[in-house]
């Protein structure tokens, strides 16, 4: 039976994943900030700013007004950039008074707090007010989910139980949801791939072709599963489809924001033009800062994120930067991969 | 200094390897069995049917006579289709007295014998006349070193010292070799990425886009792993260069024939229309077979080879492999990942 379920952020991933739960019978409300949007999706079904020439189902109801858009709801899909988490989820509490259970879908570490999303929920939400955390995960492009094309995700939360109702309510025959209880190696996986991303990017600007790309991808699976591993996550979590899976998607595809921000800087142009031509928030960039705090805190190596952080907040060039990741591989790989699991290191 | 090696095989990528040795200052015979393309060599320093607009070092000279080729040779580069390899070999057994080393770059494992090529090398070859076996495997495509653009790759043989000998053979500043004494895990990496890049392929051929292909490769990576860990490799193999990263070169780069001929079975031709369009070997065929006979005899999980032998060899169709593929996941990812490291499987 359809239940009432919210979704917060009318971008492109929030109204696809609306769009799954529509199908799947549900009422859904899809609130967005931006007044004209919701106009067009409740009187043309459509969001031709983030979803181009797809027609939404009628049962999608926009909402503008978040008070109203939360009554009687326990289920909350949050689908906003890190950056605007705090500030939504403090509205939320202020319009409600059961315990909800958040659903987030976002990729990112907050720099300087170093916390992942499901961390910052729970030091937002009042523990009355919070229910479950949960996070979806996964290789998804919103393009190709709004086209009902099959795709794969992960449910994930401390509680599985939740992480169950959540596959629930989501799946259907094309897109196909599986669970995992850590939910520390699916949010890592997840935010550090955008990390690997817009380096896969500019390699793919300076020219230098798809087997500089897999190397860098398969060295930049190693560094994120060591971070991972250090933090308390489950190594084998970064072969899964929130590891390696999304990975790959967001390296190699084009819809990937992260790649095509990279690419741009390859080509030359500074961050600056880069995020000015974008028009879309590129988490990858913030998400760098992050894990080269990160990095340093936990003393791991981390040899991708510290030559892109140089690229993005020190002015060094793409190129020196590429060439010298090339140069400084380990002579023996297994040194390289062993850390890993962490085995001895050289 | 320069030592005389001879590469066999004047493909595609016994080319550009010879390339790579004569850039790092070796005498390079490259022999081949076509006397034109081996004339054309020697004449214009083109190999115009397998790495166009590309112009060869001089210091490649063509062969055609094997006998003379192998004179004073220590070491051989094998690069010729694994069908190939037996009798190869015992034509280079018949012209030679002194043990060799063999380096060998075939990926592929034989029907029915179901042997790794290193292990055809050493029973095809007299004992007193193999030095040793090395393998250089990785994520490389041959259009793009004779571009000389950056490259990884591994060389791994159970002699580590062997190993080395290969690693300083070919390494230069482009072209970065790291060794791995895993030769199990490196060949069966190598050989069964084909079979996932056929049916990658075939995703796309069928207009499933990049959610369906990166499920499929995540899938693929834990089905490589779980039968090699059967055969003896070291699980962590599968997450480096001759691993993951050959399998994402493999599956996402327009240079992959394995690729190339899956996506003209998802656009609906037949394996005869389709091999015979190709006029390349597509090493992925014969190796589907061989993995459907090692999986049966270890007994091992391996959903999409069996899915694949079944369009390849039973006229199934692709579309409805695939939908079955999709559908017949597990509900809980990591019951699919455990596999991998020989846990519990449900």
């Amino acid at each position: 039976m359809g239940q009432q379920i919210i979704v917060i952020g009318a971008g492109s991933w929030g109204t696809a994943l609306a769009m799954v739960l529509a199908d799947n019978g549900h009422e859904v409300r899809l609130w967005g900030h931006n007044k004209d949007l919701i106009s067009e999706i409740n009187q043309y079904h459509t969001n031709s700013r983030y979803l181009p020439d797809i027609k939404l189902p009628e049962e999608i109801i926009g909402y503008h007004d978040l008070e109203a858009a939360l009554e009687g709801i326990h289920t909350v899909v949050l689908a906003v950039p890190t950056k605007a988490i705090r500030e939504v989820l403090q509205k939320v509490t202020g319009y409600t008074d059961k315990p909800l259970t958040i659903v987030h879908v976002s990729k990112g570490i907050e720099p300087d707090s170093l916390k992942r999303i499901s961390e910052i929920i729970e030091e937002e939400m009042p523990k009355e007010l919070l229910k479950d955390v949960v996070v979806l995960s996964g290789p998804s492009h919103a393009e190709e989910v709004s086209l009902r094309h099959p795709t794969t995700v992960t449910s994930s939360s401390k509680n599985i139980t939740a992480a169950e109702h959540v596959q629930d309510l989501f799946i259907n025959k094309y897109f196909r949801v599986y669970t995992n209880p850590d939910i520390v190696g699916v949010e890592i996986g997840g935010a550090l791939k955008n990390i690997i991303a817009l380096c896969a990017g500019i390699t793919d600007g300076l020219g230098y072709g798809d087997n500089a790309k897999a190397a860098l991808i398969t060295r930049g699976l190693a560094e994120i599963a060591r971070l991972g591993s250090v933090m308390g996550a489950n190594p084998l979590t970064f072969s899964g489809l929130t590891g390696v899976g999304d990975l790959i998607v967001t390296c190699t595809s084009v819809h990937s924001r992260n790649w095509r921000a990279g690419n741009l800087l390859g080509k030359g142009q500074s961050l600056e033009e880069v995020l000015e031509n974008m028009g879309m928030v590129v988490e990858g960039v913030r998400t760098t800062k992050a894990a080269y705090q990160l990095a340093h805190k936990m003393n791991v190596s981390m040899p991708i994120t510290f030559a892109l952080y140089d690229v993005l907040f020190n002015d060094k060039s793409p190129k020196e930067a590429v060439d010298s990741l090339m140069g400084r591989l380990p002579t023996h790989e297994m040194e390289d991969l062993s850390n890993i699991l962490g085995e001895s290191r050289n």
